[in-house]
C-alpha cells in the first residue's frame, strides 16, 4: 500500500450538544463524513464543520442519514427508495451550500448508520439512492466497504468509488462486517486494533472472525474522535502509517493519483 | 409597463399535507417561491415542485423561513443574524440540489412569513442574510418588496433585485405594507384587487391607506393559489394583462432583458 | 348485536395543515382516536379535539404511533421496544392533559399506522407497550382487531379491550386483515361495504377475501371522514344501525354495560 | 431562614446527547427542573430522570420551554399566549405521564429560557399560560424568580409558589435579574457565589449589582450540574447549609410545613 485516507465521522452535534471533540481530530485526519441535519447535525455546525475541514485541507464528504434525530439514524426505517432518495438530494445539497460558500469542495458522500446497513445490503435500495447522488454530481466519490451492494452499484453506475476499512469492527470470512448484534462484532483490545491495522497496511489483508486471511481492498481508514482514547488511536495510527512510508492521502487526491497512473500505463 | 412576473408561494405542503394546488396554480405564472423544508415543504415536495417549474418553465426561487414548521413560519423568532445566515445557506443549498438534478437553474429567492417581516424593517439583518446569499450565488435575485430593508441591502450588496406587488394588501403612504394586525390590512373585496393591479399595470401606482397614490416599482405580482376562487383571480389577471398588452416575464428574464437595454443605452 | 360503537381517527392535522372535516366527522361517531404529535396532531389540535369530543360525547382515546411526522406515521420503524413504550408514555400523558384540562375523561387508546401493523404482529413489542399502557392506567380501553397480538396480549395484561371491524378492508381467512400490498385489500365498492357492515351487524361475521364466512367478535366500525363522500358513508352506516335497531354506543359504557350484564349472571 | 431546598435543570439531553451528569447531580439536590421534550428531553431521558428523582427522593418538576430544540429554547418565540398555553398543557402531560407510571407525583412547574423571560415580564402572557397550569392541576407549585410577573399571577390565581435564588446572576436594584446582555450578568467568580449564598441563608438579601442591599423572599437556590466544577460547587453549598443548621426541604414539604405553620397560628 501506498497511500491511505484516515476518515470520519464529524459534526455529529446538534444545536447546543456535541457528540465529540471535531477540532481535535480534523487536524489529524484527511477526510470527514459530515453530519446533515437528518440523523444529526445542523446548519451552524455544518458551516462550523466545512470551515474546519477547509482550514486542514481535510476532503469533505456527506454523511447522509435517516430523518431520525431522536434515534440519530441508528434505526432501521422502511422509507421507499424513490422518497428516500430525495432525502439524499436534500441532504447533499444542503451541505453542498456550505462548501460553495466556503469556496471548497464537496468530494464525496458516504450513507450513515442503519441507513448505511440498509443500503449495503439491499441492491435496488442502492441503485435508486446512488442514481440519485449521480443526479446531483456524477463526480461525487462514493465512500463505503468493499463487497458490498453500494460498491457494487457505484461501479455499475460509474461513480468513482473509495473503499473505507474498520479496524475496530470484525469481519464474516465473505468480507462483510459482523452484525452488531453477534459477540465479537466490536474489538476493544486496542493492540488487536493496531495490529489489523498494520496487517492491512503491510498485506492489504484482514483475519476474519473465523480466522481466515481475507483481501481488503480499503485505501480509507475509519477513525473515531469522541474520547481522549480514540484520539490517541488516530495519532498512534499516523504513527505508524509514518513508520511505513505509507503516505497520507485524502479521496479526491487518491483519484486524481489514479487518474494519472491509469494515463501513463 | 411592459412586462410582468406572476411569482406565488409554492410546495407549502408536508408530508401528507397540502395547502393549495400547485398544480393548477404552476401552469399560471411566471415564477415559484418554493418552501424548503423550514416553515413548510420537505424534500418530496420540493422534488416534485421543481419537476413542476420545469415542465412549464416556470423561475425557479428558494422561499427561506423560520425553523418552525408547527408555527407555518408566521411567527417571530428572535435568532441571531449569524445563525439564521447559516439557515438561509441550508435551505438554498437544499432546494438547489433538485434544481441541478433536475438540470434546471435556481433563479432567485425571497423571505417568508414572519422572517420576511423581520428582515424587511432590520437593516442588519437583511445585510447578514443578504451576504449569505451572495456568498451561496451572487447571481441570486432577491425577490422583496420595494423600499424596505432588504431591497436597499440587496442593491448595496450588488445583487439583483425583482420586486413585487400584493394586490390584496393595503399599503402605508411611506409605501410599506399595512400592518396584518390593522384593520384593512388585507383586501377582500375582488372587484378592488383588480382595480388595484390595472392601476399597476397601466399607471405604476398604488392608492395608500390614506388615499395618497403612490409610486410602485414592482415588476411582479403576487398571487394565490389555496382556493378554487385565487386560481380564478389568477386567470382574471392573466386577462387583464393581456388586454393590455402586457408581456408575461419571470424574473431572470426580466434581468436579462434590462441587461440588454442598458447595453443598448 | 345489541350496540356499536363507530370509531374514527381524528385531529390528525398539524400546524395549519388539516387532512379531515373533523368537525362534520365527530357529531357523528361515538368514540375518536386522536393522535397525539407524533405522527400527527399537536397540542392546539388536541386540545380543540378535546373541547370537540367533550361537546358531542364522544369518548376520547389516543391515537398513539411513531415519532415520523414527515411519514404520517405509516413506514416501519425499527425501535426497541423499551424505547417505543416510552414513546407511548409520553403521548398518554400528552393527551391525558388535555382531557384533564377539560375535565373530559380519556378512555381508551389504539396504536396507529405502522406501529399498529408491527404490534399486531409481534407479541413481545406488543407485550412492552401493553405494560407501558397499563402503568399508566390499567383503566385504559384497548381498542384493536380481533385475533392479534394486541387483543391476546391485552387480555393477557387483563386490559379492557374493544375490537374494531374495518369494513372497507378485507380479511384473510384466518380473520386478520389482507396486506395493503395485495390486490383487493381495500374495499372500494360503496355498496360493497355496506353489505358487509348489515352482515356485520345481523350476523357478526364477514366474508373472507377466500369466501369463507368468518365470526368477527368486533363491537365497533372504524369511519373515516376525510372525503364528503366519507362523511356520508357514515350517514348511511347510521341509517343501517338505526333501522336494525342497535344501540350507538361509545367503548367505556360498552365495558360499564358488560360489567353490569356479568354482575347480574 | 429555617429551610431550603436545591432545584436544579435536570434532563437536558436528547438522544444520544447529553449535557450534564444528571447522574451526579441528582443525590445532592432537593427538586429537579425536568425538560419535557420541547426545547430539551425526550422520553427515554424523562423515563430515567423520573426514575432517577424518585430513587432519591427528588420532588419532580416539569421545565417548560419553547418548541424550539435547535435552539435549546433560548430563543425568544412570539407565540400567542393562547396557542403557547396549549404547549404548557402538552408538556406537563408529558412529564406527569412518567410520574403516574412511576407512582411518583409531580409536584411543581417552571419556564425554561426565553420564554422563562418573556413569561417573567409580560403578565398577560403569564395570566393565561398559569391558567394553563391551574387548569391541569390547581395544587401546581410555580417555581419562579420572587417579583416578577409569573409570581404576580401565581399569587392571583391562588396557585402554590417558591421562588428561587440565582446565586451566580446579579441582580438590578428592582429585584429582577441583570440581563445576561449586559457586563457583570453573570457572577464566574465562585467565591463571591459562596458569599452571596451565605448572605442569602443568613440575612434573606442580597447585594445588588448598584451595591443596594435587597431583601429576598427565595426558599429555593438553582445549582447547576454541567461541569465538575458545578458539582464541587453543590458540595460545597450543601456544606455551607449544613453548618448554618439549616434544613434542606423541597418545595412539597415546604408547602406542607407553612400549612401546618399556618394551621397553628
Amino acid at each position: 500500500m501506498k497511500y491511505i485516507d484516515l476518515n470520519a465521522d464529524i459534526g455529529e452535534g446538534f444545536g447546543d450538544y456535541t457528540l465529540a471533540d471535531d477540532a481535535a481530530l480534523m487536524p489529524l485526519i484527511t477526510s470527514a463524513n459530515v453530519a446533515c441535519g437528518f440523523h444529526a447535525g445542523d446548519a451552524v455546525i455544518m458551516a462550523k464543520t466545512v470551515a474546519l475541514a477547509k482550514k486542514y485541507q481535510v476532503d469533505l464528504g456527506a454523511h447522509v442519514g435517516f430523518p431520525d434525530l431522536s434515534g440519530f439514524g441508528r434505526r432501521r426505517m422502511h422509507i421507499e427508495p424513490e422518497i428516500m432518495a430525495h432525502y439524499v438530494t436534500y441532504q447533499l445539497g444542503a451541505l453542498s451550500a456550505f462548501a460553495r460558500a466556503a469556496h471548497y469542495p464537496l468530494t464525496h458522500m458516504s450513507f450513515h448508520g442503519a441507513l448505511g446497513n440498509m443500503v449495503s445490503e439491499d441492491a435496488q435500495l442502492a441503485r435508486v439512492l446512488l442514481q440519485a447522488v449521480k443526479d446531483f454530481d456524477a463526480q461525487m466519490i462514493i465512500s463505503t466497504m468493499s463487497g458490498n451492494a453500494v460498491e457494487r452499484m457505484a461501479r455499475e453506475l460509474a461513480l468513482p468509488v473509495i473503499c473505507t476499512f474498520l479496524a475496530d469492527r470484525a469481519y464474516e470470512s465473505n468480507g462483510l462486517l459482523v452484525s452488531r448484534a453477534k459477540p465479537g462484532a466490536v474489538i476493544h483490545d486496542k493492540e488487536q486494533v493496531r495490529t489489523r491495522i498494520r496487517q492491512l497496511l503491510r498485506e492489504g489483508t484482514v483475519q476474519s472472525i473465523d480466522g481466515v486471511t481475507l483481501p481488503v481492498t480499503a485505501t480509507s481508514v475509519l477513525v473515531h474522535g469522541d474520547t481522549p482514547e480514540s484520539i490517541e488511536m488516530v495519532h498512534t495510527l499516523r504513527e505508524i502509517i509514518a513508520e511505513m512510508d505509507i503516505a497520507l492521502m485524502p479521496p479526491a487526491r487518491q483519484r486524481r493519483e489514479l487518474a494519472r497512473e491509469n494515463a501513463l500505463l
